[in-house]
């Protein structure tokens, strides 16, 4: 575990100080007490503070109510809620009921970011009730055998972190800290995993326990050491792995800060994305309606379903899409798509059945045979009939802004929240308040390595200047 | 062998009379006693003439010319067209030498357009040397067995010229009068070929003689009875065999004498075809070069060569082609491509290779890093990096007249005319003369049936009004 001067310099700035996990320790272990005292339910420091894998800065503090698996679960919702409000309200003004698969509280205390969790506390990782269950026994796996890799893990965390593919939800689909920790351990240091990955290609099958007990096709197994039926990286799309693979073999093979300091999104003004715009010549439409009021993690794959949904009736109605994406802010959720072009010609040809399927031909050349609105045919091609008929949707945006898009197979809460309305933008319009940071994205869109590469580029280049 | 009123009167218009038959007769007895006297070589009459099969009007006269087989093939060919010229300049002065696979001579005596086919008389079909020698053959087996056929072979004939699909030139792809005559032989009549022929499918298989002695695998194969190693109908297309699929069906359904009198095309004027070519707001881009030196059934399919690796050009350069076809006059031939779009954007995607070939992708990434010409990218997508660069051809009009039209498999003499000189013309100056009929059949496309259907239809309009 010898971590060159770069990785010592970074570690430097990223390990969290004494005085910063003292009082975060402070705060958990007055927190666990009070939950002890109320002889409801037991404390339970979780997450990478309790693992001391957290990063200088970091404000969150996971504290788990551990309650008897007896309790039915409306009481555990119930009891566990009012606990954890009657504990919060001594510190603070500042608490928010949330909702994963069990509502919790989410409170301020100093400036720390407090979850406080109610559970089960169950015997085995296999006889939890639900997710929040697991938590305790991912706590104390990693607990009992990360202390010597500490640094690796803080380095790896980093690293994803600045490479843009940390974080397990669904808009990132990316690495989750639980994840970088089994990852650390299974390989035995950082440089030792980047040294694996950067061999790796997608179909990764990892079992640190050796006790998988089902088949999974994710583009990246790791089986959960306390449960042989999870897949830790369930959420990690292929992409995302990619990029990963791609930053460990960039790293080294060229190793520079940027690889943990992310370089900041560049925001463009409304000008530069005029310019650009304009100078792809493409056609960009966007979609924009409300957020259905659901959690990132559900909203987020039915944006991609119903981008996918709405790409197939573009393509189906002949437009090509050079690329599209979605982004959901608080309020607002767009679908963004550029078309190689906007507007396509009047004829759009038919295909009709085989000349040899007698009585279908028959009928498909009758209903068209005196028809006064068709440009050519019924004739034959590639053994059907097809014939030429006016193209109903000669304009992308009309096509997008019709009900046939309430035809396609868009997500349940995004047909529902689009049913209400939607607003479809065209070029420049869609340049909307809010998505500025998603359609500067798009526009500059390049791999993380790439991003990183051009960073250490134009820091040279500054340097050079400078001298 | 009863026929419908509608057929026999159809008959009484194109049995040929017993005038003409004489008449021919009496020239071809001339021409034969011409060749015999000249002791070089023995006359036949061949073809439909010879077989009563020629219908009412025609004036197709085909003499062979049979050497005996020890002749070496040039003094065939020299001996072959000297005894010809003596003959025929002895009847008239219009007089070319042509070429199929040997040269032989075209000559107008009367109003006849007669053939002098030098060949070699040989003792089976399977000895011999070239095309032409088979013919003799064909002669005897249909002569020996058609005569009891002869009305149900001129209605065929009349059914398939009127279809459009007579005609085993590479241009038609059609029927050829021999194959009429074999399918008549093998169904036993007119209507029980139709009955049969209706329920085709692609795929048809006739064996007359069943000596079938090799595999063939075009739509429609029917072995040669004097060869059984030649499918007769080699030169039908899938499209031709359905379109007489779909006039058998047709005339079985409801037949009226538009099966036997092929509706005129109808020329567009140039107003008419401004307003249809701008009524479709497609993009029409023609290609128009000298016709290579050559015969038809060699340049042909050279064009459908040709125009198939453009299609290919076309689309690998993201151009949508809705329709193409191509003609040949004497002196002009002619690609024409009908495009969705003719103008695609700045930006185009470049794929490059998967990011686990790290070195090719390593190598991809230098490529493009630093590269200021370069929209976005490098990024992965599909497990593969890509990067959006200038696109080169923006109009297809631009690509088709760059030098990658020469990139591609074009026809070989198609190349050479090519390489001479080439014009390229947009929209409605596609509309070039000499090329009117093709352009206003390519616009007023339809199958056989459905121009049939709607003659019947403008007919009993007409009717109508009449009365």
């Amino acid at each position: 575990m010898t971590f060159s001067d770069l990785e010592l310099h970074v570690l430097t700035e990223i390990r969290p100080t004494e005085d910063e996990l003292d009082r975060m320790y402070a705060i958990a272990d007055q927190l666990m007490l009070d939950i002890r005292e109320s002889g409801k339910a037991e404390g339970m420091m979780v997450g990478s503070v309790a693992r001391k894998t957290c990063v200088h800065g970091d404000r969150d503090l996971d504290v788990f109510m551990l309650f008897d698996p007896s309790l039915p679960r409306e009481d555990l919702e119930h009891e566990g809620l009012s606990l954890a409000w009657s504990i919060a309200s001594k510190y603070t003004d500042i608490i928010k009921e949330k909702y994963a698969e069990h509502p919790y509280l989410n409170a301020t205390i100093d400036d720390l970011d407090v979850d406080l969790v109610p559970c089960y506390k169950v015997q085995e990782a296999t006889g939890i009730q639900s997710a929040v269950d697991r938590t305790p026994f991912h706590n104390r796996y990693i607990k009992a055998r990360i202390e010597s890799y500490t640094d690796d893990v803080l380095l790896l965390k980093q690293f994803v972190k600045a490479g843009g593919v940390y974080g397990s939800d669904q808009m990132t689909e990316g690495f989750a800290g639980y994840l970088c920790e089994l990852l650390i351990l299974h390989c035995g240091g950082f440089h030792q995993l980047l040294n694996t990955a950067a061999k790796w290609k997608p179909g990764i099958f990892i079992d640190i326990e050796q006790h998988a007990a089902k088949r999974f096709d994710e583009p990246m197994v790791v089986i959960d050491p306390v449960d042989p039926c999870r897949n830790v990286s369930a959420s990690v799309s292929e992409t995302r792995l990619l990029e990963f693979i791609e930053l460990c073999q960039g790293y080294l093979k060229s190793p520079s800060k940027w690889f943990f300091y992310r370089p900041p999104i560049c925001i463009l003004t409304t000008e530069e994305v005029q310019a650009l715009v304009s100078g792809r010549e493409s056609a960009f439409i966007a979609i924009i309606f409300k957020t259905p009021p659901y959690i990132e993690d559900i909203v987020v794959p039915q944006l991609r379903k119903s981008l996918h949904t709405l790409n197939d009736l573009l393509r189906r109605n002949e437009f090509v899409v050079a690329r599209a994406d979605t982004w959901m802010l608080e309020d607002r959720c767009m679908l963004l798509f550029e078309l190689l072009v906007d507007t396509l010609p009047a004829i759009r040809f038919h295909a009709g059945p085989p000349v040899t399927s007698t009585v279908n031909a028959q009928r498909f050349i009758e209903k068209y045979l005196l028809s006064e609105s068709i440009f050519a045919g019924p004739f034959i091609r590639e053994g059907k009939y097809g014939v030429e008929l006016p193209r109903r949707f000669r304009r992308a945006v009309d096509l997008l802004s019709s009900s046939e898009v309430f035809s396609t197979a868009l997500g349940k809460h995004v047909k529902s929240a689009m049913s209400d309305e939607f607003s479809v933008y065209y070029g420049i319009e869609c340049w909307q308040p809010g998505f500025e940071p998603f359609i500067s994205e798009f526009l500059q869109k390049s791999s993380p390595l790439v991003r990183i590469r051009r960073a250490e580029a134009r820091s040279s280049q500054s340097l050079l200047e400078t001298i």
